[in-house]
């Protein structure tokens, strides 16, 4: 039986390889306008774990009994990945978190400046609508599945989603007497959370799921999000810079508390390895849902 | 007959109206993550003649024939008018034009802070496809009418349309002697002249035009496009800031060329009445379309 890890690297793989092939990124006319084109190959080319993108394809997997997945639930998983991205370069930013290191390389903004920075975003944030639609107009997936997704990824991705979340963690910054740990599980269900919610939805959409099947993928989801912010914190307080890829301690020199400081590391740990639990439970009750209960107890004893 | 700017200032009611009734765009939980809806709420409500949004309208009027225009047109058109202003909010930001005024009112990064300025303008920029696709969802739209709306808001708004002329623009403020006309007409016809396009197509899809129909609301809204942004910059040399709601001659503050610098003014208003004069001709030739070429001769005549 292959090991979920093993899965996770052959899937970033593969995402990798669709990333870099999408006509709307590719680079053509020489043109100056083509810099934002170069700053969102040059984030989304930045690696990670790619667990969004794999989320959807395995949850695709799981619910159409396929094991040959079609090219268009790779793209359409790179769409979530191209969000996801949108939301690193954005919350690296000076008004933001300003970092200048994200997965070990100079952020967008750092690499390209600011400006370049906002516009990449900005790109980003619409680039996954046009690839939806393209799928659709091309007839690869239904006009029907294409508006669900399209509502999942907007909902989950915008104002009362992950950037909902981005909010409340500003907002944090500020009030920092004001964080217990129902506030931490807020923001995280939303900046996290969301996006890995739309992630699962977008491979049982993909994958013409039905209504139990929806809900236990949210499910799912919901617990591996907020398991994956606790493990996050975590590892902000505890790795190394090199582990990570990013600078540790940030969220510390802000006085921003997280789950570490509210809960404690052990209680922060076994919250974790509770919900992660309560995911895999959620999925092991599927025939094939084996490897995705193991990625969910996996994500939580991660170490970067 | 009505006078065009009575049907502008008529439609801009209405669409003011529309904006605020948005459900995606209530405050309602009293949370501080509705900061960044706040700034949506208050960068929408500041004004602006709408023009975007009318030109959905009186084109889908123009090939639906219908007099009682349907509140998903409005919807739609509002989809328009909250991209549009998604660009205003992040152009005006300290990377890019670092403007602190807007329709006369301090920018949103001013009254809200940088960062809700950022996160305000990426909500604004995802919410027109949750509302499309919310139209879709209550059958108001079909899926195929949906999808396509959604291909040409994200192709007209992301890396190849507005965005790329965002970037144009940028590059123009280092490489001031490498401006010529041809390079102006290219950012223009990106940066402003999508954008008019998408209103334009959104109104002949939602009327289900034909090809024909699309052509000429495409023709119609490039020669409108290019002869607005004319206009804009003549208006940014000659106009006081009093009648423009904005800092004038900025563009010239930070030697940026202009129309208005590389044409002359006279030229550059010749030049306008020109490509206003194609466009009403173009549009004049079906019933009904008057009032849409005198738009478009006002247009290059305003003055503000």
């Amino acid at each position: 039986m292959a090991d979920y890890s093993d899965r996770l690297r052959l899937e970033a793989e593969k995402i990798n390889a669709c990333l870099s092939a999408f006509p709307e990124l590719k680079i053509s006319e020489n043109s100056p306008w083509e810099k934002v084109l170069e700053a969102e190959n040059y984030a989304l080319s930045a690696g990670g774990k790619r667990i969004r993108a794999a989320l959807c394809v395995m949850f695709y997997e799981l619910f159409s009994g396929c094991k040959n997945i079609p090219e268009y639930v790779y793209e359409a998983a790179c769409a979530i990945e191209m969000m996801h991205t949108f939301s690193l370069i954005h919350d690296d930013m000076p008004e933001m978190d300003d970092d200048d290191l994200r997965r070990g390389k100079p952020a967008v903004h750092v690499a390209f400046g600011n400006a370049v920075g906002l516009l990449s975003g900005d790109g980003l944030a619409i680039l996954p609508f046009e690839i939806i639609s393209r799928l659709a107009s091309e007839g690869k997936i239904n006009p029907e599945t294409a508006i669900k997704l399209i509502g999942i990824l907007s909902g989950c991705a915008g104002n009362r989603g992950m950037i909902a979340g981005q909010m409340l963690d500003l907002w944090s910054e500020d009030n920092p007497e004001r964080i217990d740990e129902g506030f931490l599980v807020k923001m995280s269900e939303l900046k996290t959370g969301k996006m890995l919610i739309a992630s699962c939805l977008f491979g049982a959409v993909l994958a013409d799921a039905d209504e139990m099947q929806m809900k236990s993928a949210e499910i799912y989801a919901k617990n591996v999000g907020l398991a994956f912010q606790i493990v996050d914190d975590i590892l902000d307080l505890t790795s190394t810079k090199e582990e990570l890829g990013k600078p540790i301690g940030s969220d510390l020199e802000r006085h921003k508390p997280t789950f570490a400081d509210v809960l404690g590391l052990e209680n922060s740990q076994n919250e974790a390895r509770r919900l992660s639990k309560a995911a895999a439970d959620e999925i092991g009750k599927y025939p094939g849902g084996g490897l995705l209960a193991e990625l969910a107890v996996g994500l939580a004893d991660r170490k970067k």
